[in-house]
């Protein structure tokens, strides 16, 4: 089984690739990113890795020159840099995305290639005012460019797929807590930060009430949607190809019970609220939880509590204890 | 008031044209489309008449070259078209509109340039399943490319709408019935045939069963809705800028009763059934109706009964009497 994962130096791409090599899932990998992804330690098979820029004329069709049989395709720059960078973010987030499925449909016509594309969307395709939970049926109207290009890209997924020239799925994922790492500059960071810092005895700051809503999943939650959008029988899914992926819809008063109960009171008075009227505004305007009914219904699952995700980070990242 | 109007020479171009002029709503009108536009007749003011494709480098900025106050934009190709040819399709659906958009953001940037820019957009953007009616919250899961190109097409006008370039309002249009003319071979012909051709003594074959739902506005209502969006206070509508237009749901059964009460009995039996399993498969996946809700709030008016809808034709087509 040759994978080829697209953005596998990010965060979700090193922990599905180490997922796969882990599981013997795979003896030949082509990792692709902006910067070179590294070799997976441990991994036997045939490991190519290549810096790429896919919006790049060629790229994409290079990378697909060994006819991977399965492709991940992570690669985006983030909400806020498409935002403030509006040609940069077209270019790379759906110039990108279309290259590579032009590359693919120029090789199916070529060769009959016919691989499975599991694509990362977002939660971001939906923009306020939106209900909770949110139907699987709700129309994208998204209020970030970043969240365009995913919709935009989401659509043209369908399409492809609906003339057969590859078998694609879109993956909304959830916001990934917790976020393993430092502190970035993300406005939704503290969603992560406010457990991850307490957990190892560090200060964090929330900048928003305990009442804001969000949704959720773990990096190892992501990581099973991946795989499971890899391998399903995708007859099941029909011609509606993207879908919203389960989660954990909570409070940030709920993360950060669920953190007492984990951690302790030593870890919740750890944070420090420092309330941010601006990044409370965005925060009201994002998605509080999807029903995510489709996706349930095809085998895709999370977790079921805050206490859960915490656990996860807890083994995965701090060796399982605290 | 300078308007542009791309798509022209197509019947909803001609007859946005001629009303417009009839209106006295401009003194110069630049006029677009694959094949040179004719100059509307009577209109006193400054008409510029061009063969223009949309998708071709430079054409874009070249119709905005006389900064436009109004750009109407109908350029597409058709469904049967863009499923058949799919390169085609996207070039000029999607890459056309596309390259319009962005002609008017360098504009913007260049001199801050503002057109008030509509887009005709399609219930082709909505995939069955379909609930009816069809609420306004529904999300876009097309089954044609051509849907799938109107439906990107409204997500890039959102965007660049929020980002400011311009202020767009997508317009997504009903069936047009009656569509004025000679019959002709899309799919959906059949549902201003089964009118047209018996209001003047012609035959006309029905090739689905009466029980067939579908959603029809005149085409007198959809200029009424170009010139509505093309003048309306948009601070109303919010960032959702595609709205789906109000029209009027009915059953091939109600369209034949319509006929019979303006036509008589005499014409209704022109209507020879030849039924189509493959047409008539088509038909069942259209929309049946939408809510249009946030349109009917914001001023769009449309038929109530489909009498009027064959009224209008009879007064617009037919010299008012049969």
């Amino acid at each position: 089984m040759h994978i080829l994962i697209i953005g596998a130096a990010g965060m979700l791409g090193r922990k599905l690739t180490q997922r796969l090599v882990r599981d013997g899932a795979t003896d030949a990998l082509t990792l692709a990113d902006v910067v070179p992804p590294e070799t997976p330690a441990g991994f036997t098979g045939t490991a190519t890795c290549l810096a790429a820029d896919l919006s790049a004329p060629g790229t994409a069709a290079q990378l697909i020159a060994g006819r991977p049989d399965v492709i991940f395709h992570f690669a985006a720059i983030v909400s806020g840099e498409a935002e403030a960078e509006f040609e940069k973010g077209y270019r790379i987030n759906l110039d990108g995305t279309w290259a590579l499925f032009e590359a693919i449909r120029q090789a199916h016509l070529a060769d009959g290639y016919f691989p499975r594309v599991v694509f990362a969307s977002s939660i971001a395709v939906v923009g306020a005012p939106l209900p909770f939970p949110i139907p699987d049926d709700f129309h994208t109207t998204p209020l970030t460019s970043y969240g365009t290009q995913k919709a935009i890209s989401e659509l043209l997924l369908a399409d492809y797929t609906r003339h057969g020239f590859f078998d694609g799925i879109g993956i909304r994922l959830p916001t990934i807590c917790i976020r393993p790492g430092v502190p970035n500059k993300a406005a939704s960071g503290f969603f992560s930060n406010i457990l991850r810092e307490p957990l190892v005895g560090q200060p964090a700051v929330l900048p928003v009430p305990d009442t804001i809503r969000h949704w959720h999943t773990s990096p190892r939650s992501a990581v099973g949607f991946m795989i499971h959008a890899a391998t399903m029988d995708t007859a099941a899914i029909g011609p509606r190809r993207n879908l919203s992926m389960p989660g954990l819809s909570a409070t940030v008063g709920e993360q950060i019970e669920a953190l007492r109960r984990v951690a302790g009171d030593k870890a919740v008075a750890l944070i420090r609220r420092e309330p941010d009227p601006f990044i409370t505004r965005m925060c009201e305007s994002w998605a509080p939880g999807f029903e995510a009914t489709r996706a349930r219904a095809l085998g895709f699952t999370a977790e079921d509590s805050f206490d859960d995700i915490i656990r996860v980070h807890v083994e995965d990242e701090l060796g399982g204890t605290l």
